[in-house]
């Protein structure tokens, strides 16, 4: 274990080796070795926030946006939510060691399915901190090692965040070499790691659809696709006017920035009438900008027109596109063109629209009157959210600590053969 | 939808379309489905055969190796064997619309985490006729629609037994566009099938490991890597005789050329004078080449000196690799090195180092006293096997119907917002 070379492959092999005793981990050495972590954190809070502060002068002297600045940035506020995010996973259940499945073969071979750390979880994410800290936080609780490279804006912080970890990790008598980042290897880092099949056993991607893209075409190491939400909320013919109302304005409005707000409400042509009016004076009240189909338009005033472009796109913003459509037909097609499979609802007072588009909308979560916002580690009760799958592959939707682990089959037997 | 231009993506659009309505079918409707396929494929028996004529001549001519013709080859006898893998596949229970999971939120939104069909299932795999068929109904049974790649010199029998399907299955009802082929685009159909993302959910290689490499290293749909297996069987200090002889004969010569077939016996150094010498003689009377170490060679007679090669092969032939080691670190370490993470199983009768084996290796099957040959999907009570996994995403070891589905969540509200 040479270490005048220092390559990323080389860190790659380091938190391989790591993953062996840290996949072997008590429940409780998992958790006081976290909340070690959090404490460290806040012990440290000066040193993460001067380096904090570097990078945001250097993002300042770069053109980094007010947005992306934003955040970037970490004050004491910000570092103790850090240290109380970490603390809450480290009271969630040990996600390793249940027993799935169990069965005696006829020979009297007896075989059990158990879950185990996947080994090492790679994260390629942009310049939140907070993505830094979280994502190891769910990798240890899981018994696993993690490779992060998060954006080149914060990079400074990053090095000092991990730092820190390993320093708490060390202390506590937790191999630190479970925790590496390939930061300082810029693209080079990202590429070594999207191709370090067999060091590497899961890429998880976050953040825009650019790179979530760039991460599922040019990776050979397998990939949980965390993923953009072009969702969609349907308006059936008997849809409720405050049902409607209220679970629209909620899904757009709350948090406008995240996967799981509504881009694109479709209205059955029957309902359009009654509908439109008064939705749209709740969503332009609130200061959502609506863009519509010549329809919407002589529905409701102050309706900005709808381009092609609005269908496909992700507002993250207070924009909605809205549509009329010919019936629950025409909203199906829709959604299978424009949706990214992430969240659908549909308003409804009919039971069998509402299980027709249960059973035939194929995305991570389909809703029948509710609101979209509701697709979230959180809100489903995980405790905690690794992110939301918008792939088939071995998790779909909101993702919590037991999609960070696999399985293995243990066979005990007396000397069994088979006939 | 013209079908005037065809090419390997529009046949795997026409299988998208297909699989929203065949995910939509009761079980019965699939049962009878392949039921009738059965049928179909032992009243077109000759037709079969005829074709399979022309692909042996054809590969004869080429220079086929007479393994790769004999696994090729069709009679009939073999004829009603693929028509009775069809209807075993029929009678397992529909792995569709299984509720995993069921909670209510706190705003009374209720949940339901449910088995969905993946959608479309891409096969690349070798001239094996039977794959062809296997893999279809395994596809079928749990909702999917198939695009199948199977290997050149069997591109005829493919071609009829392709045909024989759609129109047993267009008989019955259900869309034959759920069955397509892309052999007759030869590489670039294997080549548009592997970057076929948003038409294809996941690919399944079977075959050589080369082949899979290929798949896994090329593709952008997400894979599932069926795998090779260098086998490791460990001796333990105290490993009964009895039990170390009857295993490793068995995982050795019952089936050499399949995977879950040990290639590397490890030999605790306090052991071997008492194991090698049997074991290696019931070996060689049962007809198998031992290449082992100085030391295994000092223990028995006829051993075949061990190149560095010899850990790192899958034999698939009656050779078998023996290595004495120190203790059983040693051996760990070794499985680290080598291992393909398939199978791997310690002969011992000290619980504590069983316990530890069954701990510390990370293989898809890890076993303690019993024949590496039970890693198999009929063995393990699936009923059928799609493959054996070899990564850790999504489904690790035998696959049944069940790891051919994905997820996906339904929540069912009355007008919730999110607080």
């Amino acid at each position: 274990m040479s270490t005048t070379v220092d390559t990323a492959r080389d860190r790659m092999q380091l938190a391989k080796d790591a993953a062996r005793t840290v996949g072997l981990l008590s429940d409780s050495a998992k958790r006081d070795a976290l909340l070690a972590v959090a404490d460290a954190i806040e012990v440290a809070a000066d040193r993460i926030i001067a380096a904090n502060g570097d990078d945001l002068a250097h993002g300042r002297d770069n053109g980094l946006s007010e947005g992306l600045q934003d955040r970037l940035r970490l004050d004491d506020v910000r570092v103790s939510a850090l240290a109380a995010a970490v603390r809450e996973i480290a009271a969630l259940p040990d996600p390793v060691g249940r027993v799935l499945d169990e069965r005696t073969l006829p020979s009297g071979v007896r075989l059990q399915k158990v879950s185990v750390p996947f080994g090492v979880v790679g994260a390629i994410y942009e310049a939140r901190p907070n993505v830094t800290v979280d994502t190891t936080a769910l990798a240890l609780r899981s018994g696993n090692s993690v490779v992060l490279r998060g954006g080149s804006a914060a990079l400074r912080t990053n090095a000092v965040l991990v730092a820190v970890i390993r320093e708490a990790l060390a202390a506590a008598g937790i191999d630190p070499q479970a925790v590496q980042t390939v930061d300082d290897f810029g693209r080079d880092g990202a590429r070594e790691l999207m191709h370090a099949r067999g060091l590497v056993d899961v890429l998880v991607p976050r953040g825009s659809a650019q790179l979530i893209e760039t991460v599922v075409t040019e990776s050979s190491v397998p990939v949980i696709e965390t993923g953009a939400g072009v969702v969609h909320i349907v308006l059936d013919a008997s849809a409720p006017l405050d049902w409607a109302r209220d679970i629209i304005v909620n899904a757009k409005v709350q948090r406008p920035s995240v996967c799981n707000a509504v881009e694109t409400v479709l209205v059955h042509r029957d309902a359009a009438p009654r509908l439109v009016g008064p939705v749209v004076a709740a969503l332009q009240e609130a200061g959502v900008t609506v863009h519509g189909d010549a329809e919407v338009a002589s529905l409701a005033a102050d309706i900005v027109p709808a381009t092609d472009e609005d269908w496909s796109i992700e507002h993250l913003s207070l924009d909605l596109s809205m549509h009329v459509v010919d019936d629950l037909d025409a909203a199906l097609a829709h959604i299978r063109t424009y949706s990214t499979h992430h969240t659908e609802s549909i308003i409804t007072a009919d039971d069998a629209n509402a299980e027709r588009f249960l059973a035939e909308v194929d995305s991570a979560v389909v809703m029948a009157n509710a609101s979209t916002r509701f697709t979230d580690g959180g809100e489903f009760g995980f405790g905690a959210e690794v992110g939301i799958s918008t792939q088939k592959l071995h998790a779909r939707g909101p993702m919590g600590l037991a999609e960070l682990t696999s399985t293995k089959w243990l066979a005990r037997g007396a000397g069994q053969v088979r006939a």
